[in-house]
């Protein structure tokens, strides 16, 4: 098969937007900046898919920093380098051109189209702004967007998408204009710089500036510091990926350069990265947009909680495992304000080697998350979650068959908020707010399970149950819930009381392990029993806490006073066969039990 | 109190070297090198404390890439910098300056008074080699210290240590002079370069080529590539230390520097230490060290085992958990080869947040390492195990007391090699390296206990159980032991296949969950039993997976043929009591088993 057949086809392919072309939109007048004005701007942009009448389908892409606004699609038909996500958007994609107007601009500041500092100041004729440019902030770029979308006639956005500096954007967003936006996929994103990425863009700039032929700022167009703008490519660039993508991808590999004295390919790949960025990138513009970077700050002297309190966007964070720029940790304080705040909010973590540039990267994971994000469950969805064979997502009204489940239902009230630990594929959470309209978040440590809750509509935190119980203030849910999943825990009798501070009450169901099957067996055998509840052998076991209604009582007893004093208030106890209740004897009878607790 | 009062008495203080001064070796005669050659050459060095008759008590220190030769000690009483590692050497310190004779040079190739691109080439009188002195490597720079230790009466290296380039050195001295060297301690190392590191090296590189002031290395004394050099040394700079270190100690800290429009203060640092550092460094030798970095591989072709197969020193490699640069996976890889040599080498993991700097900061964790690996158990650290409320180290033979300690000592017979999994503070292995000349390696996941370990002089790797056995070949080791912690491990039937696989005998010891005791107690209570060997209550209890004999010889039984069949052999089984021996049901009234397995 010859090269020319296996190519996509871009142009008319299955999914592909095809043939696009780039748009202007002048902002003729005076514009107001945090540090400064401009007397107007004009943003290049490109769109995809059609505006409904409402106005309401619209979904706003923000690039990162050195991106731009072509985002999907090609601009002729001999073109075969398609934008920077066309894996992502199109027909019948992730980001659905048949369902949404999806809108990118050049942000503003940047130098692909949109003014910026490379932009001609109509203050100096002929003569660009360069230093003089105002120094923008990433809510300039989000004001500036907020006016094309207004001439555009979106109504409101479905939602805003951003990786990397379009997430910071995404965040400022749900900020600045929290109700014209309905959802927010914030990747790979940070609610502010900290000290180690201020200094690697410090670096970047002192390279810039400390060429000669930087000249402060006044070098002529296709002039300026080309050597210090590709050292700071250079160095972004090595942020972007991975130490394990990196040596996977070149290793001590010789390169082929010889002439220009590189011994390693990774050296002569960083060379051509930034040779060519510079060919394609003004130093000004590098400069103004990493000092927005450095300055975006939306914890400040406040703190996050006191920026995002009027966040009404329904926000999923998604972080990826190697991301060393932008770290997991990072993305999930932003979840966690809003997790305080009592919003909704998810996290994600995808497991992708390829550290920041994760997001540009086909893989699967990650377009599933955009996809059940923005889609809900849709028919691929259906067959991911069958093929994981967990039941007909028709039949999900079947959960209340299940024992606890059906206890539960019976004690959280309509309206009640529930914060569900362990909430495996969000089956509980989803039923509790379609029929009660709960407010529900979920925890689990599972990121296929968490995909599962995403789609479900479902605000799922994928993290340990301990960090995210840390995170949430006292009493702030009326119930907490364990269902079936205690023993999974080391040290489960401090878990416990923790969520008996977070929640005015907790629901914790668990096996009976002193069910007198179990316990005969064991006396008669001296081998733990296997069964539905216990299906492994020691040798194929995991780690577990097994523990019986008299051990948890016994507990319960030693904190009937003192500082972490709880109450038990009603209890439940089905028999062996989990259908029938039983009173009498639990510890002997019961196989599964159910209790609802609070703090005294 | 004033400052003077807390300063410390570098010159007459307690552990104190006090003044100390620099001295000059030079080596007059023609000197190969791997690529290319020198007339003569000299090196700049320190020595502190006193060589023995023999020679044979000498710790040879290697420096980091811009460090010097200057370790401990002052220039005069007006000095208040002392060496850069004062708090490690001197009298009564960890290099103990009363034991050893402590040696370091500026090595080959660098600008501390060696011989390097910025002396004078004797071939152009009165212009310095620049780019014209030779491509040099670690191994040339070993040579050179050999000349220095040679002119010295050094006649064998007690040890030779050092940290990053440093522990390169140590690494290539191993290899290079198998029979001189008899400890070697590796800290924050690589066997060689990944291609991230590489690729930080050689944007540093291009930012000083790229500075017109550079002039291909023609620049003259003085003068030189000082902001592409700047810029070089302050990307190095953050790879030198941790995200959360930098944000621990500056965050969004605004900078005082305000004329030089820093907004932040890592950027005024990092613009200090850029700066600080033109004035002290050379450029040139900084291209050519760092390509001598970037050149060293000891895996090669033919890989690590290959160059380390005649290592016969023994070795400690320390690694920092938030050491990025050279990170603990890299360390790993180093003791990972001697031990499939069946070599002598130990690994520890420290945790330390301050990135790959970690081994200059004066932390209690590394003191007690270096010190443990030159002097095993003195005073102080029989205070620290005790501490510990570990057992007397004195009446370290009273473990023949153990039950399963005592079997596993009459199965091992003498120069047999163990392989101890859980090896805890390494008391089994010492006790019979001491008695039977058993040649051992402990597994265990503890630093402390590694530490201790090591302090007992058995070789120990902090790491995971199922990656160390999968590190080791076929049939490698005498003996593999689980001593008590197999219950630990989840699916531990695979981890006991794969040390049958790697031992030709295995010595399993467990508590047998199947004792009549606990069936009684589980089915009069229905609850656990709780003793000395459960001593927890659910609530408190770790995750386990507790099993009895009955359970382990149902497993046996279904590996009696296959792929991976085995056979028990001798099998012992002690009472309740852990003293008497019984074999008349053993799942009833046994309350430890101990097993010998072998592949069939």
């Amino acid at each position: 098969m010859s090269k020319a057949s296996e190519r996509e086809d871009y142009v008319s392919g299955d999914g592909q937007v095809g043939i696009v072309r780039e748009r202007t939109f002048r902002h003729e007048d005076y514009f107001e900046m945090e540090n400064g004005s401009l007397a107007e701007f004009q943003l290049r942009y490109e769109t995809y898919g059609d505006l409904n009448k409402a106005g309401t389908n619209a979904i706003l892409i923000c690039h990162a920093l050195t991106g731009d606004h072509h985002v999907a699609g090609v601009y002729s038909k001999d073109d075969h380098q398609p934008g920077w996500w066309n894996h992502v958007v199109g027909p019948g994609k992730a980001i659905d051109t048949n369902e949404f107007f999806v809108v990118c601009s050049n942000c503003l500041g940047a130098c692909k189209g949109s003014t910026g500092p490379a932009s001609e100041n109509p203050a100096t004729p002929g003569k660009a702004y360069g230093m003089l440019f105002p120094d923008l902030t990433i809510k300039d770029m989000v004001r500036a967007q907020k006016s094309l979308l207004d001439f555009l006639g979106v109504a409101s956005l479905h939602s805003v998408v951003g990786g990397s500096m379009g997430g910071m954007q995404a965040l400022q967003w749900i900020v600045e204009f929290p109700s014209f936006v309905k959802n927010a996929l914030i990747i790979a994103a940070t609610a502010r710089h900290n000290a180690q990425t201020i200094a690697f863009n410090e670096v970047g700039r002192r390279s810039i500036c400390g060429d000669r032929d930087w000249k402060s700022g006044e070098y002529l167009d296709g002039e300026g510091p080309r050597e210090g703008l590709a050292v700071a490519r250079m160095m972004a660039h090595i942020t972007y990926l991975s130490d394990e993508g990196m040596e996977e991808k070149f290793g001590r590999e010789i390169g082929v350069s010889k002439e220009k004295n590189f011994e390693f390919s990774v050296e002569s790949y960083l060379d051509y990265q930034g040779n060519k960025f510079v060919d394609r990138f003004d130093a000004n513009t590098y400069l103004k947009l990493t000092k927005a970077l450095d300055r975006f700050d939306l914890v400040g002297e406040k703190g996050l909680d006191d920026s995002l309190k009027e966040v009404s966007a329904r926000v999923l964070v998604v972080a990826f495992t190697s991301d060393w720029l932008y770290t997991p940790a990072q993305n999930k304080l932003i979840v966690e304000a809003l997790h305080r705040l009592g919003k909704e909010g998810s996290y994600l973590e995808i497991d992708h080697k390829h550290g920041h540039d994760s997001f540009l990267i086909k893989s699967k994971a990650f377009l599933r998350s955009v996809r059940v994000f923005l889609n809900g469950i849709d028919d691929e969805e259906k067959e991911e979650q069958n093929a994981d064979r967990f039941r007909q997502v028709e039949n999900r009204y079947e959960v209340k068959k299940e024992a606890d489940f059906k206890v539960i239902d019976n004690w959280v009230q309509p309206s009640e908020s529930v914060l569900d630990l362990g909430c495996g594929r969000g089956i509980l959470l989803e039923y509790l707010r379609d029929t009660k309209q709960v407010r529900g978040l979920g925890v689990d440590y599972d990121g296929g399970k968490v995909t599962s809750s995403i789609a479900r509509g479902v605000a799922v935190y994928q993290e340990d149950i301990r960090r995210a119980l840390g995170n949430l203030g006292d009493q702030s849910f009326d119930w907490v819930i364990f269902s079936r999943m205690i023993d999974e825990l080391p040290q489960p009798g401090s878990v416990l009381l923790e969520a008996l501070r977070v929640g005015k009450r907790v629901a914790l169901s668990f096996v009976n392990h002193g069910y007198w099957r179990n316990r005969l067996h064991f006396l008669g055998k001296g081998m733990k029993i296997k069964n539905d509840v216990y299906p492994d052998h020691w040798e194929k076991s995991s780690l577990m806490n097994h523990f019986s209604i008299s051990e948890f009582e016994s507990f319960c007893r030693k904190h009937r006073s003192g500082s972490n004093a709880f109450e038990v208030g009603r209890k439940i106890y089905h028999q062996g066969d989990w259908v029938k209740t039983c009173s009498l004897w639990p510890n002997l009878r019961a196989g599964l039990a159910i209790y609802e607790l609070s703090r005294k």
